[in-house]
């Protein structure tokens, strides 16, 4: 049994791979570094799992972050992407989607690709890192199952479960004419950390304020507690933001038949806290401005929470109210729109991510 | 909008692909191909899907399948892998991990990873795999959620949800002395299908019932429905044959502490069906008879059942008896042995599937 010689030989921990630990070493490592949580009926080592649906229902969604796609293990500014930085974003990224329709996330089920030559100490840094997600972001959950195979590339694929207690589901479709449109979270800091990463300024050189940037692309803190918040509170329309707060809303307004009219000045005072990075990156003046208000509408991956409410009703704590619902125009298109910003400084609205790379 | 204009534009069908037709105009595409299922309360299109847990409990796995791993596009014997049978594998491999648990599946999430230059035909192809897998299985099984992303290789993850309407789920640690040994399906199939694809014996060559291996190998057909038949049947201990027949035995008797005594001289009649295609492969004769017995023995992929029910009962419709549980020796492991068969033909139980190589 050579995987059993080198677990216990000291003298090969630091060069030993994925590859040479074997499928069930590597389970044996990193089962016990994983959350574990209070819905959990039957965890993770047999075919599948079994978890608690108290209402009958569970919400559910999958999610994948592939190397060189959604992240990069070596940043152009010189920082590595480390196994706990990958670990925490995918747990992070898929909770968000709980929150986005309300639910409370309880469960986890993680499947990781990995090329053979991937060192153990990553994947371990990687189950530590899922743990420090779900433990930062003050969540009870689980991961009760997974895979672990080989690839050319890291892939990290995840579904995430939660319940609704009995609430109906937020969903994109529900705005109408007369809500608020409200966020929670950040706007654009990922995008400014993203920006930090790519750019030539070495990370090293950087301040705690710019560190904290890469730490919102490298390792999200979606506002969870907000969705059921704002459930609770009679949100009619609600989604998380990865794509970018414009190309989100202008999805949102297109499920719900409506527009959403955003206030330019409201947003600028999110971009003004991404100021001194966008100096750093574009020299001081109308550029930096333009590059940070650019973040903040552009920008995703902060996973905050796109929502509106019944404008009558003061919108919950946590939430910013940014913007209003309308009926659209006649000859218009269901679109989500900036005003009250100069026009040459509006950004192009159907900025934001396609995974392949369409408009 | 350049993916519209060649959406309609037939001249360019042929060589349309998930670069040109992006991520929005791909979904379009595959969403109304997908098969749909009663217990879905929510399906795709909102930031999560919302399904129907009716006991209160959701059963739950996750598995991924990647390019030139779990599957080759081009095999040696010049068959070249289409969507549908990427598509209908990875619905089927998943759907077994319910059927192991006793469980009726209801609802599968997909998520995709593409090269860009994947053609949009092959990615419909795996869309109508998924659906057939699913019509041809008989279940009721919707695809209520998924994700595309880009990748260099394709790689597809399923997570899949199941039923258990009340019963304790059949798990892999509740074999005991006395209890019988048997399988729903079929063992060695797939094995012998792989085989003839890794051969350099040309596909075109190849009669139907060796075509028929082929597609043991690409189309699995899971025995679903004997799973939950032997829930209801008292089964003992349950799990599916994914990495080969010793090797998952191997895992049950350890999982229950117990030694699995199983019958060589029947399972040489699984083995005798698969005889014509090694005979092809490896001559008349001795040779022949070894290689069908370690398809039969060491393949997996047929997700065939591998249950145990208590010796006084009947086994359920669709199993057939291959051994017994009995106590572990003193002084050996619990482990699963092949008994009654020749000393030289013996498979190595050993064999099996490790997805990083190692024993």
């Amino acid at each position: 049994m050579p995987e059993k010689q080198q677990t216990e030989n000291p003298a090969t921990e630091q060069q030993l791979t994925v590859a040479s630990a074997g499928e069930s070493g590597l389970l044996a490592r990193i089962f016990p570094l994983l959350p574990e949580g209070t819905a959990t009926l039957l965890g993770p080592g047999d075919d599948a799992a079994v978890v608690a649906a108290p209402d009958g229902r569970v919400v559910v969604s999958i999610d994948t972050q592939t190397q060189d796609q959604d992240f990069r293990l070596h940043w152009n500014n010189g920082y590595a992407s480390t196994g706990h930085d990958v670990g925490w974003k995918s747990a992070a990224q898929n909770l968000s989607d709980m929150n986005a329709m309300g639910a409370v996330p309880h469960s986890l089920l993680i499947s990781l690709t990995l090329p053979p030559s991937t060192p153990v100490a990553w994947v371990e840094g990687f189950a530590r890192g899922v743990h420090d997600a779900v433990r930062t972001l003050g969540a009870d959950v689980a991961v009760v199952g997974g895979d672990l195979g080989r690839g050319r590339e890291i892939s990290v694929t995840a579904t995430a479960m939660g319940n609704l207690a009995g609430a109906a589901p937020a969903l994109r479709s529900g705005a109408r004419p007369g809500d608020v449109v409200a966020v929670a979270g950040t706007l654009g800091r990922a995008a400014a950390g993203f920006a930090l990463l790519e750019s030539d300024v070495p990370f090293g050189s950087l301040d705690a304020p710019q560190r904290a940037l890469m730490d919102a692309q490298c390792r999200p803190t979606p506002p969870l507690g907000s969705g059921p918040r704002a459930l609770a509170a009679g949100v009619t329309a609600m989604m998380d933001v990865s794509d970018g707060l414009l190309k989100d809303a202008s999805r949102l307004a297109r499920a719900s038949g409506c527009t959403l009219v955003l206030d330019a000045v409201v947003l600028a005072s999110f971009a003004a806290a991404l100021l001194p990075a966008a100096t750093l990156l574009a020299g001081a003046g109308h550029a930096a401005e333009a590059l940070a208000l650019g973040w903040a509408v552009g920008g995703g991956e902060d996973f905050a929470l796109l929502s509106t409410f019944p404008g009558s009703d003061p919108v919950p704590d946590g939430f910013t109210v940014i913007g209003s619902v309308v009926p659209t125009a006649p000859g218009r298109d269901h679109d989500a729109v900036l005003a009250g910003g100069s026009g040459d400084d509006a950004p192009d609205t159907t900025r934001g991510w396609d995974h392949f790379g369409a408009a």
